[in-house]
């Protein structure tokens, strides 16, 4: 799938939840819709009066995560970039969702600020089908990303791996290995490996 | 409403946006099932090979962001509590969500470790009325947030501020006043005030 189908996902599901770091070095979290999808960069915006704002002053560092009615996942982690010319991107948003003049009626909509993310990593879960099925991607100049578990060579093919992995993702064979798109990252077949053959993909 | 009220709101949504920080001090997200609310605590598990689990482990600070079908949401601040007696937990949240057995069957599930949060800020915000409703409320040790904005002494009359307010939530007086159960944070208020007499509630 491409990295527009995943962020068209996003803006289908519109409202979502948004991470950020606070002045203390907290986790905050919000439900923002996301207004647009443009050029492979998706564009949501808030007030200035809010702590939501303040944040992403200080930190841009945004996870952005949507959940569709049938438990499909998507995540976007990137930094969230101010955007110039705030007249044009409030007017623009608003007619591309009329019901914002129902919150912000009037000249109101220009307490609002908009942001863009153009550079991140995108990441697909779907916990509605066994095995799971997952899928990583970027946008801009990200790169995905690489995370789970691998079998090393120094496999000795004993299976317990195999045995024991809840979604049944670890494949037979002179060394064993995990289908990563199937893998939960649980850490199980880690845990159970005799001779600690399974590492981490990142550390 | 009660504080037990908005945590058993979390429980009947089940899957929440989980916010974390992780070891570069950037923001991630994921959705994480609400397992059980017992005595005004909320608990949940995840996996030891998961990142989430290592970030709990160096910085249990947890945002996690709820919303029904109807574009109500809950917020429950605070930190994550790992639970000892593992086995205890996880079989009892097991017994509580049977469809667990289909994601971790057999041993596997005690590749999972239990946390709760007992104390924490609450914030209910419903988007779907105009105008718009909040509550905030706190569970254990914490205190409810004061967040937003407030009208001073200062005050001339001018109405300047009500005519602005997007939500139409500022009452006209002698002083005005922000009912701050309908206020969106938005801080328009503050930005019309010609006379500087609307600041924040917690600067």
């Amino acid at each position: 799938m491409k990295n527009n189908h995943y962020l068209n996902m996003l803006r289908e599901i519109k409202s979502a939840a948004f991470a950020t770091v606070d002045e203390n070095g907290c986790p905050q979290n919000r439900i923002i819709d996301i207004m647009l999808v443009e050029n492979d960069a998706l564009i949501f915006c808030t007030a200035r009066g809010k702590a939501f704002y303040r944040q992403l002053c200080l930190n841009p560092n945004t996870a952005i995560l949507g959940m569709t009615k049938t438990y499909q996942t998507i995540r976007l982690t990137g930094k969230a970039e101010h955007l110039s010319d705030q007249k044009y991107w409030i007017d623009k948003i608003f007619e591309a969702n009329p019901v914002m003049n129902t919150v912000y009626p009037g000249q109101s909509r220009y307490v609002l600020e908009p942001f863009c993310i153009r550079n991140g990593t995108l990441e697909y879960f779907d916990l509605s089908k066994t095995p799971i099925t997952r899928a990583s991607s970027a946008i801009g100049t990200a790169e995905p990303l690489t995370e789970g578990f691998e079998i090393s060579d120094a496999c000795i093919s004993c299976g317990k791996c195999a045995k024991g992995c809840p979604q049944q993702c670890i494949q037979q064979g002179n060394i064993y290995e995990i289908k990563q798109t199937h893998c939960l990252h649980c850490g199980y077949c880690m845990e159970v490996c005799p001779i600690h053959a399974i590492k981490r993909r990142i550390l």
